[in-house]
C-alpha cells in the first residue's frame, strides 16, 4: 500500500510558507501507522493539478491532498476534480448549514460565494470542517480496478489539522490498517544523543522485533520515541510500557516526562501543588528562562517576577551579588551565581529561585573561561546547588540549552522534596 | 523554462523534519527570478530516487536536487546517479584536497569512508563545499535534445545553502537567465495585512507593470516586498527605490526597516551609537523583551537589565510602584505602566526604558478589560509616553505582538531625539 500527500499552494513555491501542513499529516500518519511515500508540491493551476493527480493515481492506494479550496480558490479546484472524477457539483443542504450556523456564531453574513462552496462533488462522501467553510472530500477506489482513495482537505492548517484527525485517519484505520501500533516517547534532557545513544545500547539491543525506537533530536533535547506493532492492543500496550520501565533504569538523570511534556509546564505542576514560589536571576539567558515560565497559562499563580542582571553593575547593586565575589572570581563563577540565586530568592520571598551566568558568545571567551562557559545555581528551601557546564559556540543555542538545563535542574530540586 | 526541487530523505517523510530546505531554495531562486514548479519529497530508495530523476528529466529544464549525500549515505544516490547519467565515479584530487584540509582544521582524521567522498562521477562539474566533506555535482544538458540541467547538493542546510548562494544561482543567472531582477522589502510592524492594503491602495494601483507587490505577513509584522524586472540593473533599481520612496509617505508610522532588519538590532544600534542604555519592566511580556534585545551579540554595550514584575507584590516591593495605583487603577493601567518605566529607569540609572503589562489570556480579562488589553510605557532622558492596545485572544501571539510595539515604540523614541 503506497501512501502520498499534495500540496497545493503557489505560496509553497515561492518561500513565502514553509510546508509544515506536510510535515505535521506525515507526523500524524506515521503515528497511525502510514508510512507517506511522497510528497509533492504543485501550484494553484489546473493543468498542474490534473497531471499530479493522474501520476498518483499510477501509483498510490491513498493520496491526501490539501490546498485549493477555500471561497476564493475554490473554482480551479472544484472544476479539476469534476473533470478528473467524472463528475458534477450538486448542492449540498447539510455542508451550507453548516456554513450557515458557523457564520451566526461569528455574526458574518453567508454571501453567494459561501453558497457556492457548498456546492460539491456528486459521486465523494464530504468531510465536516467545524473550523471553517470548505467540506472535506473523500472519493473511494476511484480507478479502474477500485484502487486509489482520493481525499481533499482545506490548507489552512486549523481546518485542516481536526479534519485529519477526526475524519481522515480515523476511516483509514478502519478501511486499510491491519495492526494495532502503540507509540510512547521518552523526554530526555542533558545528554546528546550520539552519548544517549551509547548509555542506552545493550537495552537498545534486546528489543523485540515488534518495537522500534526513533532518536528525534532537538537544541538541548533528545525524544526516544518507541513504536509497538501487533494484533492485540493491550498486549502491544504492556509490552512498550515495560520496555520503558527498563530504558528508565539506564537514564534516571537525563528523564524528565513522556510525549508532550514540557519542562516549564512539569515545574509549574510541581510548584502549583506544593504551592511554592520562584524567582528567577538571569545573566547570560537574558530573560529566556523567564519567558519560558511565562509562557505557560497560569503562571502567575507561582512565578513571582526575576532580574535579569546583564551587566555586573546591576548584579552588585540590585542582587546584592559582593564585588568582592565579581572582582576575584569574575561574573561568570560558582561564587557570583550562588550568590544570585539567595539573593533573588531572599529579595523576592521565594520558595525556590534559579539564577544563571555565561559566556554566550560570540565575544567574551577567555582560555580560562571559553565561549559556552556557563554557571547555573538552584535554591530551595533546603539547599544550593550550582553546575558548570560547557556548551557550545552558538549564542542562540547557548542560550536555550542553559534554560533548558537549569529547568531541568529545578525540576530534580522540586521532585527531591516529595 | 520549468525548475524544479527534489528533496531526498525519509527523515522528511515521517514528519521528523520539516523541509525548510526546499522553501528556502524556493524563495532564493525566486529572488534570484526562477519560479519553481514542483517540489518533491522522496525516500532515501534507489528505485524512488531513479524513478523521480526520469519523470523530472521529462518535464523540467533544470532539477535542484539535495539530500542522499554524505559519509553514510552517498552509496545509494552516487550509484544511482552512474546508472541514470550512465557514467561512473572516478577520483578526484581537488575534492580530496579540501577534505583533508577542512578536517585539518577541525582536527579530524580522513576515513576511508572521506576518501570514497572524493570519488565522483566523471561527466559532470563538482561544486566546492567549504562546509562539508560532499562535494556538489551539475550535470549538463542531460537528455538527448540538450534539455536538462540536474543540480545535486547536500542536505545539510549549513552546506547547502552557500553552494546554492555562490555556485548554484550564479551559474543559472549565467545560463538561463535573459533579464535582470532587483528586490527591496519594506518592513512594518502595528498594522494588520487588510488595514495596510487600504492604507497604500492608491499607491499600488499606480505601480508601473514591471514592478510587482507582495504581502508577506508575520504575528505583528508584515513585509511588502518590491520585485522589479527589466533590462537594465541600475534603471530598475532606481525604479524600484524611487516607489519605496512613495509608498514610505503612505506609511511613516509602521514602517521600521528594510530586508533583513530587526526591530532590536535597530534598537541596539541607535543605542550603542548614542552611548545610551537601557532597562525594562516586564510584567505580561514575562522577559520576552529581554530575551530579544539579549539575543542580539554585544547587547551587553547598552542593556543593563530588568525586572520582571509578574505579581503585584514584586511591583510594590521591588519598582516602587504605589498601591493605590495598583488598587484604583489596576496593574493593567497607565498610571502602574508609566510608574514601572519611570521606576526601572530610575533604579538601575539608565538614558531608556520599556514597561508593560497587560493581560496576555487565556484567563484575566474582565469585560472592561478583555484579553489582549496591553498597556506599554516607554521613557526617555525628555519625556514619557504610554499607549493601551487590544491584542487578540492567544496568549503566545499577545506576548510576541505586545515586545515587537514596545521596541518599534522605543526605536521611534530613540530616533526621535535625532
Amino acid at each position: 500500500m503506497k501512501t502520498e500527500i499534495i500540496s497545493i499552494g503557489n505560496e509553497l513555491l515561492i518561500g513565502q510558507v514553509v510546508n509544515t501542513n506536510a510535515s505535521w499529516m506525515a507526523e500524524q500518519l506515521n503515528l497511525a501507522g502510514f508510512w507517506v511515500d511522497r510528497i509533492t508540491v504543485v501550484p494553484d493551476e489546473r493543468e498542474e493539478i490534473f497531471s499530479i493527480l493522474k501520476e498518483a493515481k499510477e501509483r498510490s492506494s491513498v493520496v491526501l491532498v490539501t490546498g485549493g479550496l477555500g471561497p476564493t480558490k475554490d473554482d480551479i479546484t472544484k472544476d479539476v476534480l469534476c473533470r478528473f472524477f467524472n463528475t458534477r457539483l450538486v448542492f449540498h443542504e447539510e455542508a451550507y448549514k453548516d456554513v450557515e450556523n458557523l457564520f451566526k456564531k461569528r455574526n458574518f453574513k453567508v454571501t453567494d460565494l459561501n453558497r457556492k462552496q457548498a456546492e460539491l462533488p456528486e459521486n465523494c462522501i464530504t468531510l465536516p470542517n467545524p473550523n471553517g467553510t470548505a467540506r472535506g472530500m473523500w472519493f473511494s477506489k476511484t480507478d479502474d480496478h477500485g484502487k486509489t482513495d482520493f481525499i481533499f482537505m482545506p490548507g489552512v492548517p486549523f481546518e485542516m489539522k481536526p479534519m485529519l484527525l477526526d475524519s481522515v485517519i480515523p476511516g483509514l484505520i478502519k478501511n486499510f490498517r491491519k495492526k494495532t501500533i502503540y507509540h510512547k516517547t521518552v523526554l530526555t534532557q542533558g545528554i546528546g544523543e550520539s552519548f544517549l545513544s551509547v548509555l542506552i545500547e545493550k537495552w537498545e539491543n534486546t528489543l523485540p522485533e515488534n518495537i522500534s525506537l526513533a532518536y528525534l533530536p532537538q537544541p538541548g533535547i533528545v525524544r526516544l520515541r518507541l513504536t509497538g506493532t501487533g494484533d492485540d492492543e493491550t498486549k502491544v500496550k504492556n509490552q512498550v510500557d515495560a520496555e520503558i520501565v527498563s530504558l528508565l533504569k539506564f537514564i534516571p538523570e537525563y528523564f524528565y516526562g513522556f510525549d508532550d511534556d514540557k519542562l516549564e509546564i512539569i515545574i509549574g505542576d510541581l510548584l502549583h501543588k506544593k504551592s511554592a514560589t520562584l524567582a528567577s536571576a538571569e545573566s547570560c539567558t537574558g530573560g529566556y528562562i523567564a519567558h519560558l515560565i511565562t509562557s505557560i497559562p497560569g503562571s502567575s499563580k507561582y512565578y513571582k517576577g526575576g532580574i535579569i542582571a546583564y551587566s555586573n553593575e546591576i548584579k552588585e547593586n540590585e542582587l546584592g551579588v559582593s564585588r568582592e565575589s565579581l572582582v576575584k572570581f569574575g561574573a561568570v563563577s560558582e561564587e557570583v551565581v550562588t550568590e544570585m540565586a539567595n539573593r533573588i530568592r531572599k529579595k523576592f520571598n521565594t520558595d525556590y529561585a534559579i539564577a544563571t551566568s555565561g559566556i554566550a558568545g560570540p565575544d567574551g571567551g577567555t582560555p580560562e573561561k571559553p565561549v559556552g562557559t556557563t554557571w547555573i545555581a538552584i535554591v530551595t528551601p533546603d539547599k544550593t546547588v550550582a553546575f558548570r557546564y560547557l556548551f557550545g559556540e552558538e549564542r542562540e543555542r547557548n542560550i536555550r540549552k542553559t534554560a533548558l538545563q537549569a529547568l531541568n535542574l529545578l525540576r530534580k530540586e522540586i521532585g527531591n522534596l516529595d
